[in-house]
């Protein structure tokens, strides 16, 4: 079937997925090469592994433009304050639903280029209010098939809560089918999170299988308010920080 | 510069990088879906991720063909003999110079072919005396870049240990040399086990930053002689057990 392809490429792209062992947190680094500069973006960067990334970004030659954040973790720090911190220049991203401080705000509909490369923005509240999936330009000279980075809106085989922050599993169902099964079914689907060892995987096969997202609507709102999960160990912690996009130590210590 | 490229494709094959969080291993599936039978593999499958592995298999629509060993592993069982047991007609190999159990051995030079797609079985001991290299085919059907499954020959910025298994760092440093080194800078270097959250490299990148390898012989030498590793905790049981490719319980059991 047509939804089980190999990993994205494209003459340009250089990308590289990054795991984060204590919060299962995945960490996308993508860069234009073909450009002489070779900038560069990171989506979700976990204050614990700034350091390897920048280490990596510096050894691959990149310039590192901008540290952009799916949602307001709740189970991490964000490394993008901590980043900014380290490679002056750098420009933080998150949405302007999320009320989270940063150095631009995007909203559904915007584009976040990079060289000849861009990310669309699409608005997939539901976990939190302020979600938003990155997807990969549709064009000539972007990656083929097309990639898709979710946060916790849509997990492999799985989804984000949707019992705080904002959340709304009404709203994540609605966001997952119209914003997100509408896609190509090769399209590459790349979670902030995987605790079973997925990397990967497309739109055509979470269509099929996601246990949670192929029920109808009203099954789907009764497994979300069944799932009894307990208070996230790093909620208290990581939400203020994230609110400040991991910007408070620096703040206070200043 | 030339060696940071994106990932790999081909139109024929599927390819999915799983990690086993415990041991910190990747099991590598590789499939070609240009067929309609949809031949796949599994490279240094784990024993407790197997149900995780076939499952997706059957999600896919692909029929497991093989499943292979880098070499004996120390700190892992393998997932073969489990796997054997579940999916009927399903072969396990390993390398002849391994001394172990399986269904076909393999040497330097052999070709283990899946559908239109091959791995190239290259002889890389020095970690054991039985490691081999599985890399890509070289040909126009063939995944572009190339991708080389290096098992613990040569891992992320680093190399497995040489002091046991019979493992010698004059062995392992001609065989990365001579056998991985030499492969196109933009080859896709997977490894069977990262510690820090990478999940691929290149063969540029490796020649350029690793900090063993990069090194003349006789530092390298010194260097791995002088690493002070603690005993494997699971060595007692991966070794035997992966010596008769994870057979050992079914046969105690029948
Ligand atoms: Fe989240
Ligand atoms: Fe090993």
């Amino acid at each position: 079937s047509s939804y089980s392809t190999s990993s994205s490429s494209s003459s340009k792209l250089l990308f590289r997925q990054l795991f984060e062992k204590e919060s299962s947190t995945y960490t996308y680094l993508l860069a234009d090469i073909s450009q002489p500069d070779r900038p560069a973006l990171l989506i979700d960067p976990v204050d614990k592994t700034v350091d390897r990334d920048l280490n990596v970004i510096k050894e691959l030659g990149l310039k590192l433009v901008y540290a952009m954040n799916t949602h307001v973790h709740a189970d991490h720090v964000t490394g993008t304050g901590l980043i900014k911190s380290k490679v002056p220049g750098v420009k933080s991203i998150i949405s302007k639903e999320s009320g989270s401080k940063a150095d631009l705000h995007v909203e559904h509909g915007d584009k976040v280029s990079f060289g000849d490369l861009f990310l669309e923005v699409r608005a997939t509240p539901g976990h939190t209010l302020g979600c938003v999936t990155y997807v990969t330009g549709d064009g000539p000279d972007q990656p083929q098939p097309r990639m898709a980075f979710t946060g916790d809106a849509l997990l492999i085989r799985g989804c984000g809560r949707t019992d705080f922050q904002g959340g709304s599993s009404t709203q994540l169902y609605k966001s997952v089918h119209s914003q997100i099964f509408t896609l190509p079914k090769d399209t590459l689907l790349y979670p902030a999170h995987d605790y079973r060892g997925f990397t990967v995987s497309t739109v055509g096969e979470e269509m099929q299988y996601n246990p949670r997202l192929t029920k109808d609507e009203e099954t789907f709102k009764s497994i979300m308010e069944n799932l009894n999960l307990s208070y996230p160990k790093m909620m208290d912690v990581a939400v203020p920080a994230n609110m400040v996009c991991g910007m408070q130590d620096l703040h206070s210590k200043a």
